[in-house]
């Protein structure tokens, strides 16, 4: 896992362009499966974006999983006080929803560790009081049951699967209103720059739409329609 | 395919009941299966009735998919610039949800274009974008990735599947806060017409209910309540 | 099935904790699965407590299903009118959601004879409908076709699979905004009671660590949180 | 539930044709809904057909399943002792697959008791030693773990779904290498009756496709195959 | 669809390498979804090679399904007494299994006019019978009902998905043991190539693995053993 | 990850009873789930048994798959290098049947190197040619794709998932006609002497059935029943 790291600026302009517009950028970058699949936001208007740090579930085995919690040995909790201050803490449940991933109380310790955001391909529990902390949430799915009914906290800052995607620790985890991609962190400074550069043309794109133009030749964009956007751009910047 | 028209004031007719009373005239008239499974609006305050102007993906295969798009050639965009006013695109995906089969940039030009909605059985990608555009959009999902990553635009106007249910070129696709209804264009004036009756009929049987009337002799309407509704509807009708 | 009552006083305490709080009670008490799988309320802020009464449907079968309904002899419309004050009517689909399997006017029907709520892991057709009766509402679904499209009401009151879940008539059922679960009547006061003390605590830990405290030593509460917590809690109990 | 019973020569006729021929004969008599879905036999040879003794599992909970089984209070060990000679054993486990439903002592408990088969849309456990003991069975996967792993046994003959299709008690059940069909006992004597001829006529218009006939005039007959038939026909009883 | 043919010869070479081998080829032609997914033989001793002829199936509506089958109108009908010899009939039953997509009467008859495999996403009927006719045949699964059950057949020779794979009339299927793979017509000499030569290379590698040779070395092979096999290619053909 | 070992003696118990019984035998030792859902062995004639070697894959992603493969680096060729005498390796697919886990050559090399098994919850590919070696293999189904177009080998040696069970390495994973289960290294051999016994009893118990005995008194075994087992028991040891 290269710990390469991004600049704040680079953190700043991955805020920028949705994440439709990200995965486009990583396709460019010869990357086809980036965005997670079947999760959703808690809260749609608070975008995230952080290095992952990551926790990989397997299934219960009542051996494994007696006793009381213990912070000690318990990788989840472990976890919990490890994440750093801007991270995004993402899950990998195997997509399975038959019970919480995490729940309100551990999730509000995310937040005031400073985590940036959690991420889970199975379910939160407590999902409303989760929703409330001001965390950007996102899941799969709403269970109470608590996570030690199906699941068993395994390992951590590995590899994972979250929503049928690769997650690195470290990668960058982008989300907004439609979900959340993953962006190799060696890529995530040039999808960054592709993507803001993809979002200012299709914004210039869409007013043209708006304003009744045909696909044909704005979209993709001609060579006038190029030289347009390029005025439109520089005015735009001076402005 | 018949191309036989519908007046306006069927559209307006058909506007008026819920899709739910629209299955049941359908089924009324022997249809089993005309409401989409599995699609939600991004805008549940939107209705939407117009003839189905129909899209078919297959699954993406690289040497189908090379190069970037041509409005002349890509089978989706030539289908976004032959739509017509009034009418709603509908997809087909395969129920595949693993990536969009249209941006906010294509559903703005639906939208210019002045089609009455569109359907997919599969996902949108810039779903937070499409939901504010003023058309109304039916999904399955939110996907940020480009549709070619899964799928390939095949054909356009030809009987397609989509959310388990047939839906041929010029049927009448009408929306609600529930889904979508697909309605053979033969039978759309007919079942127009019943469905604005059992409409009316079920609004008298919800208000008996309202004041405390025990389904038995109201829901079914027995001769009793039948005579009643009669009255009602008079009454109402002289309003 | 024993028919074995609640106090008001107990029903009163299982309003007060969450579901997910519910569930850790009940598996304190031995039960793994009591949460009800991939159910939604249509109205997240309505909380719901009281008996289960049961609907089971089998698979329509067109010589089962002739006819129009017969409020004697539908088994669903019978339930209807049966059901009791302070009940919550809980159908078990299969978890299939290709019909509904009730709409707005039989729901406000069980409205007005004073059901608590009504729960299935199917469809609801007329959800928006349904939404607005003012009942506590659950389902994994909406569909617009009615019920006998593709179920078949077959008994009622007997013990039943509802996502996922057995619920017998008599359990107590009880929803808030993250979903539905189904506590064994026997079971009933004393998960309340666990539940409500727990409840408690975990408001109590909840606050320690919205003030910056770690997991460690607060949750799990060590002896010193305990004593802490003793002391908050006869102070709020003053106040 | 009609106890009407069926002639040992109506027994032996449902078992010339085919489910598949059966399926169509229950088509032609209204019903669309028969052969029981994802159900295969552990011994393809092996025909079958009986009248259903149906045993409804719900998902198994702790309070419900404790302790050793009783065979005096365990739903499914009462069936078992109490089918009759040449009934089949229909087993609702709701598809769930991750434990059996039966092993093979109860199997051949049921071929002892002169059982005519066993079905289950759930999976076996013994499913090696239950294919030799000479009993056709049909099930939907191998699990081995024991049914109160995941199931619950609840009530015996009552009408219940078996691979999402209606199975009442008594219903005429027919098995072969391809599946299950499920025939409400009302319509047993005709479908037979229909699916026998069906079947002969079926094999003589094969006879003609073999002989290198196109399906046009052949398959659905026109009057001149008809005729042939008739000839047909004739001369083989006469053999 | 180009109808370029592909010679006799390049039918023999693709008979001869394994379906894994040919997606192995086709993978490195650029191709990476090319396995049919979902479909096992009914006979796994019958290979199979020859160019598609494909049907899609809709979802079946009463409207489009009434009467009896009329081999003049009805699609799949015409499809069957179109298909050329040495053509594979390839279904598109959007993975449907609730009901056959072809019985032993119409799969004879593409027998007999000369098919070199018929294949399905969906389910036979008859499967059994099928079996015993002689010709190559896929299918993900058995099921009695017959295809209008569920399905409407739509429209032949057009781009299809099967088992998840794009399939374009002409497109070269080849079937194993294993499953169905789908080759572009274009592709399809050049993979042929590439895979007899990979499957030589690999049957070289198997025998040194089999001697207990380590992979590392051999598989793949460095030079050495590159060198090892153009000894072992060159006194095979010699022998 | 206790290292634990486990005499012959033990393996050659863990050989006599069927994985059925052997589920059995976990749950009276507190566990529910170890048998792994949805695998099929390819030979059911095999029976295996042996300490797990575990590898994990995770979604591929472009740029953690390029390049030709280097059995120095990659994590599955490492490991195929590295499993000892007598170890079972599973695969940890995420379920995913969309390409292959692993072909002939690396099964063989196994084979070659001793292993006593091959596990995967996904595919193989090369499936007939596996099914010849003649290592006992179980796989959730066939395709042909090399898995690199679907996973990438991330870890060996750690805690998986497989079937929905959890596997550590050292477990005992034991394999029959049936499927497989795991079976904690710790409790592998109470397990073996539990189910040894278990086998035993069941197969008196099983001869009583046959003999024409009810469940009642036999199964389970009453006072008098199992003093009946206790001389047959010893009477069979004598012989």
């Amino acid at each position: 896992m290269s710990k390469k790291r991004i600049s704040n600026e680079v953190f700043q302009q991955l805020l920028i362009p949705s994440t439709a517009t990200l995965t486009s950028a990583l396709k460019q970058l010869g990357l086809s499966r980036s965005f997670i699949h079947g999760v959703a936001p808690l809260r749609p208007n608070m975008k995230m974006a952080g290095p992952a740090f990551t926790l990989r579930y397997i299934p219960a085995r009542e051996d494994l999983n007696a006793g009381e919690v213990d912070n000690m040995k318990d990788v989840q909790r472990i976890a919990i006080e490890e994440i750093g201050v801007g991270e995004v803490f993402v899950i990998d449940a195997r997509g399975d929803t038959r019970a919480g991933t995490m729940g309100d109380i551990l999730a509000t310790r995310l937040f005031k560790r400073g985590a940036a955001g959690v991420v889970t391909d199975g379910a939160f529990r407590d999902s409303p009081a989760i929703a409330e902390i001001g965390i950007p949430a996102f899941a799969a799915a709403m269970n109470a049951h608590s996570n030690k009914t199906v699941h068993h906290p395994s390992e951590i800052q590995v590899p994972i699967a979250c929503g049928e995607v690769a997650v690195l620790p470290g990668d960058i985890i982008v989300g907004d209103a439609e979900g959340v991609v993953a962006i190799p962190i060696r890529l995530a400074e040039e999808a960054a720059q592709i993507a803001v550069e993809m979002e200012m043309r299709e914004k210039f794109i869409l007013k043209k739409i708006q304003s009744g133009a045909s696909i044909v030749g704005s979209y993709p964009p001609d060579e006038s329609t190029l030289a347009e956007y390029k005025v439109w751009k520089n005015n735009n910047k001076e402005g």
